[in-house]
């Protein structure tokens, strides 16, 4: 599936005037970061990394809810949105902080705080591209 | 299951002297929003409220993943679920608002917005309790 | 919430004469048994269960999964839904089954396992209501 | 993230001689059919087609889920897996028949569509090499 299409193909109006190629790569980005946290985790409780596995966890569920919410056009409310994004940017960091802590030993790990810091980054774009100012 | 006997089975020390009554009350909040909001965003297509009908998934999946997070005591860390909370009063008090303008006609709109309140409550009182000056 | 309220304000018809008690009953039972699941897996982490964290995520998916289908009558189809209870029935089974190895010194192993049994009992009092010849 | 170097990273053995790649692949369709069909409902709501609404999301949580049961391979219960895989497999073939009915008019529903044909046949394909025959 090309996303761009999927995204041109939205009723009329729907995306409001938001930037696309943004949207898309934070979305992207969203659901690499859910992957690598739901894998790692599997990885950590194997290798007694109870706190790491719970953080992945959390950062798996959080990312794919806050990338659904961007794929829901019709409910865009941008104090919601910011809301979410602050909340999906504060775990991603901290779930990078934990992983990095172990990426020495752990290839999952390390592979799981660079999806988390690319999400991170992504999210920023887009919440700075969204504000009222921009 | 007691959700009580499950938070009082987990690994000591894991709860860190949160408030298990007001931890219990939160995540059945989450998880009863959870579940108004996903029958009324099924009922709001078939009426033509799309807006309706993608806030309540939003709201759906926003409070599945703050309720998992509340579950998952190993990785707690106050600010990320302080911002989580957050995210997710700021969803319910906009579900809330939207389901409200079709109470009259709609009665799963109602239910659903109620369930929503109550939710915004319960986070509001965990937030209060988790907080540094508490 | 009462969930009896809710089911009763969908739109006519879309509940298809489908036993609601039933049908409630399944959803409250897929939903303890995934908040359990939930639980039990943040805390096999700790305990060096890796396997069973595992399959506790898994159950806590498609039991989130299975309810969220049921409380969807627009797009009810008697095969898809047959074929959801089976793998969350299949699931619950296999999850309760490695719960109850560790039932003994583990209690949210215990709790987890009656919560999967609940649940599986549950979705096949519901599967042999749908079935047509029933 | 590059999937495959996060699927290499994971305890030695975990991945139990499956078809690593065939596995990757099957994950990466049930993500892009997930993503698609939680567009496309959204963009249902707004046409009308409730039915196809209600499908598309119950077609993106049993992706969401499928797809994590895959990536958790100390879970792996070839039981369990088969049973996701066919519900997988007919939830997708029901969503994309619906999706089909509207593909000559809502270009996300023929992108839908698609995205679970391809999901359909990423799923029979790790199906067959996990049949204990092959």
């Amino acid at each position: 599936m090309d996303m761009m299409d999927m995204m041109k193909s939205m009723p009329e109006g729907s995306m409001m005037g938001m930037d696309m190629a943004m949207m898309q790569e934070c979305m992207e980005a969203c659901s690499a970061a859910s992957m690598a946290a739901t894998m790692c985790a599997d990885a950590d409780a194997t290798e007694g990394m109870a706190r790491c596995a719970s953080m992945c966890m959390n950062m798996a569920d959080v990312a794919t809810a806050t990338m659904r919410m961007m794929m829901r056009p019709n409910g865009y409310d941008m104090e919601v949105m910011s809301a979410m994004m602050q909340a999906c940017t504060t775990m991603g960091e901290a779930c990078a902080e934990e992983c990095r802590m172990h990426a020495d030993t752990s290839e999952h790990c390390r592979i799981c705080a660079m999806a988390c810091d690319a999400m991170v980054d992504a999210c920023k774009r887009s919440m700075s591209s969204m504000s009222p100012a921009s």
